[in-house]
């Protein structure tokens, strides 16, 4: 069911969080709207079919000008899919890794729209969010070759994409751990590329301090203990190419 | 420029490419068409932007009630970005890695759609084309991490998807490897994941009888030379998670 929430609130940030808005057939995603003062971040939009349903979600809550950025963490359907919809009703820009800018022109970008668009380096950006800065870091093959998550240390969430994704839990937090794994193991067993990445990504994010891990599918790791337990969880995870002999010696 | 060649032809059996369809500020995408007797596949079908003129040069070829298939290496958005034309205009049936079911619907795949799909196995399928088995062979993490091929025994063609693509070189054919190096060495090393996938696919490939290597992008590997020359130079490569230490460790 369509559900909107607020993640974080003072009185200058504010954080929400719209999910159940997915078709039945495919894979639910959470959809985030990052305010400051009068400027605002849309994170990771969704699919052609929820654009119509968010977008009045977020003209609801802010005033369209103040729409600055939409961030696209990577070029898979759920993230892309409603981009020409964004594109076509605000004036915010893109950012993208810049490893995908000549992919997303196939599914309808109009040349043009170039200029719309903030490419961004495998090492990760800041962005000036009115008067604070919103940090882009790299977490490539985690699991497409290009792609970013944000960092907001106002809120300190890490808005982490695929990475930390649940399936078919119910729940919008993480209460216990070791009772959500079985949630995400099968997932970062075959999509997270292998131990290494995954390794050098807990290292990196070990030095933020983050409250919440918010992924694009299901539930929320909030609090440190929760956060550690899944950075640590991850740390040691085999996965992708790691285990993937079998498949190919037939 | 568009144009159409013939890659293999015999009396039952001929293979087409089109070329010169993309968007100007898009990757180049080859598309393949497959057809043996009466029943035809279409390989990587490419953008929204191509799908028109693809479907008039495809309707132009053989009746749409022989287009049996579509085959959709895996997700990206210059694979995929045209299926609903494709599923609204043909009764063919789409072919895609099962790791990508549940993503392809936020591009707009309406409910019902489902019994139009096949989805395949990590390990790979046989698919009958009127009398013959053509073979869907795995080659994730290169880059996709759900990334399959198409091995055609009749024509001997490898079609490669992401493996093996060029960028910015003008010629159809490589006729010499180590000068064609220049133009697929950024790619690979980039977007694969890592030398190990690179290595296990290489020795798995290494036991088809290949004529040509057919990339999705760029130039064709012709003869068993050069073919052996890329697959090769691919067992060795560093790439991808391989090299991305400084990247992360910042």
């Amino acid at each position: 069911m369509a559900k909107r929430e607020v993640l974080y609130e003072s009185a200058d940030h504010k954080v929400y969080v719209f999910t159940g808005l997915s078709p039945e057939d495919s894979i639910e995603t959470n959809q985030f709207l990052l305010i400051h003062k009068d400027s605002a971040m849309l994170i990771d939009p969704g699919g052609h079919t929820i654009f119509s349903i968010l977008f009045a979600e977020i003209s609801s809550l802010i005033g369209l000008a103040n729409l600055k950025y939409i961030f696209f963490s990577h070029q898979d359907p759920d993230i892309v899919g409603g981009m020409n919809g964004w594109l076509l009703s605000t004036d915010a820009k893109l950012i993208i890794p810049k490893l995908w800018t000549r992919f997303i022109g196939h599914i309808g970008l109009k040349k043009g729209f170039e200029k719309r668009v903030i490419a961004i380096d495998d090492k990760g950006a800041s962005i000036p969010l009115s008067d604070i800065e919103i940090k882009i870091i790299p977490a490539h093959f985690m699991h497409s070759p290009g792609n970013l998550q944000i960092y907001d240390p106002f809120s300190k969430i890490l808005f982490s994409g695929d990475v930390g994704a649940s399936v078919k839990n119910n729940y919008m937090f993480v209460e216990d751990f070791e009772s959500h794994k079985k949630y995400i193991e099968g997932f970062h067993k075959r999509y997270m590329a292998n131990n290494k990445i995954c390794r050098l990504w807990a290292d990196m994010v070990s030095k933020l301090d983050i409250e919440i891990i918010a992924p694009q599918h299901g539930a929320f790791f909030k609090g440190k203990e929760v956060v550690n337990s899944f950075i640590n969880w991850i740390r040691e995870l085999e996965c992708g190419t790691d285990i993937m002999d079998e498949v190919f010696n037939q």
